[in-house]
């Protein structure tokens, strides 16, 4: 699949930290990188300057930008820099650059080419849409949640009903040449990323499941570590995959890739708090080719005393992550 | 005085929009040039980021960043872009750029160096302090004013006294990079800019006054247009130049370049709203060099609606400034 003498096209489909740890690793290997990035974040800094400037989410954009850098650690850290008092209180820096300069060009896609000239990007980062839209669940109970932050946001207390499915509204067309890179590449690596408010928020746009299927790309999932309560309740890897196979129907992802190594109780517990547990690994007997690796992060990440959210601190390794689709791709 | 083969270094004292306009026109010819800011600004976006964050404020060095920038016109237009709405509205991007390098790196200097790498700047931009002060104003009526926004703004119904003496509080020491640029100058020009909200404040530093008396750089004042209510009320040529004998002593100044074009009345007329006149030339009889030119900008300014601030109109041309000052240089 790959023509000789060229670096096998690698896409990620995705958005936030998940996204930000593969790409982060796979900078590293001689492969053509390209970051396709769901839109529809509607939380936090990025949801406020959606809001009150009327531009596109930026959060997801920059933190594939800042993982694809080249440039300096000051400038890398510039970008992640979240204000912690003032007008600017929780608004990251990244952010208001993407945003201000997605006013002054008028354009994301502008927006995003500068940025990248600044960060000296090794690869590129591409929208999955210019459209604006909220993403909406449909829960088993009949009720409809509308805005990815509602979605990704819910408290253990809110005893939620599973996700029945997932739409965008208004329905939207995809970026052209996030589908072109879909179909050009070699390989394409679903995730790691939440997958209600990261990965399927993606397939959602219209063009893009198509491209999928046109796509003659091996295509890889990266199994999640964790359930997520309110998305992805006491999910198994199973879970995973038939809600997956319900947007990109059976047959369209060939490999499958989980992590074997166990997380420490200690570190579990504090998730059990939020009722949330590692992924149980009972994929065996589906119709994938599954690779089962350690891909666990060791250092335990400690949480910002200023972040209100609650954010994982079980995370991929991303040079584990990226040796692991190395080992695919070579 | 200037070493052959060598290009001379000019240095400009001053900040704001006076700065910027020389150094627009200077950048193009073959000269080393260094800006000297006053860092004194507390009002707008510069005054809430040093209250809200702790800063010092980027106004003046974000302006002086720009007209020294050779990259694209699209970044520099991104550092000058105001935010019109939202929580960021009224803070300029640029400033905000500087504000978060200086949170990042914990320092001013850093911050300036990597924003003059992204602006690719001719030239450099040098605070005159890093120190942090108020500037303040004792009025002849015995009252004194803190703050350099209270010095500046001051509506015309207010029948503000003339300013007795300008001082800084607390006491601060300049920045020892501003000093060896000013005593190692060929040429210094203090200005455009007005006379209590950017020039004097730098001569107010502790080592400033005795650096310039040292240095055997000809110093070369440029004349305002206008007369500055609240700051240089109906103040002739004369009254400006009597006034920074006060912090300079007499003789340091050499040459004395002053405007000789006159605005149109149309526009003089919007100025004598606000009780603000052009600067009349009596400055023949002093002991000074002076130098007449057409130094004015043609091009009325238009004012952006959402700029609730007064700011002039009248300005220098970058052009004929920077030609007049080169006249006299080379």
């Amino acid at each position: 699949m790959i023509k000789s003498n060229t670096k096998p096209k690698v896409v990620i489909i995705g958005g936030g930290t998940g996204s930000f740890v593969a790409l982060t690793g796979l900078k590293k290997y001689p492969v053509d990188l390209t970051a396709i990035v769901s839109m529809m974040d509607s939380g936090g800094s990025s949801g406020r300057l959606r809001d009150e400037l009327g531009v596109l989410p930026p959060g997801d954009v920059r933190q594939c930008l800042v993982a694809l850098s080249t440039s300096s650690k000051l400038l890398r850290e510039l970008f992640m820099y979240r204000f912690e008092e003032g007008d600017m209180k929780g608004h990251n820096f990244g952010n208001i650059f993407l945003s201000s300069l997605e006013k002054t060009t008028g354009s994301m896609e502008k927006a995003i080419r500068e940025v990248g000239k600044i960060l000296r990007i090794h690869g590129q980062v591409v929208p999955v849409t210019f459209e604006k839209a909220d993403l909406c669940v449909d829960l088993m109970d009949g009720k409809t949640i509308i805005g990815e932050t509602h979605i990704d946001e819910v408290e253990k207390k809110v005893n939620r009903a599973k996700i029945k499915r997932a739409f965008l509204k208004p329905e939207i067309s995809a970026n052209s040449n996030a589908l072109k890179e879909i179909e050009n590449a070699d390989f394409i690596i679903i995730g790691p990323g939440d997958l209600y408010t990261s990965i399927i928020p993606n397939l959602l746009v219209n063009g893009v499941i198509k491209s999928l299927k046109r796509s003659r790309a091996q295509k890889i999932y990266v199994m999640n570590l964790m359930t997520k309560y309110g998305q992805t309740t006491h999910y198994t890897a199973r879970d995973h995959i038939l809600d997956l196979e319900q947007y990109l129907g059976k047959g369209t992802i060939d490999t499958i890739l989980i992590n074997t190594k166990h997380p420490s109780k200690e570190t579990l517990s504090w998730y059990e708090d939020f009722d949330e547990q590692a992924v149980q690994d009972n994929i065996s007997g589906l119709n994938y080719y599954v690779l089962r690796k350690d891909l666990l992060k060791n250092t335990i990440l400690k949480k910002s005393p200023t972040d209100s959210l609650k954010r994982s601190i079980i995370r991929h390794d991303s040079a584990k992550l990226a040796s692991a689709i190395m080992e695919i791709i070579d």
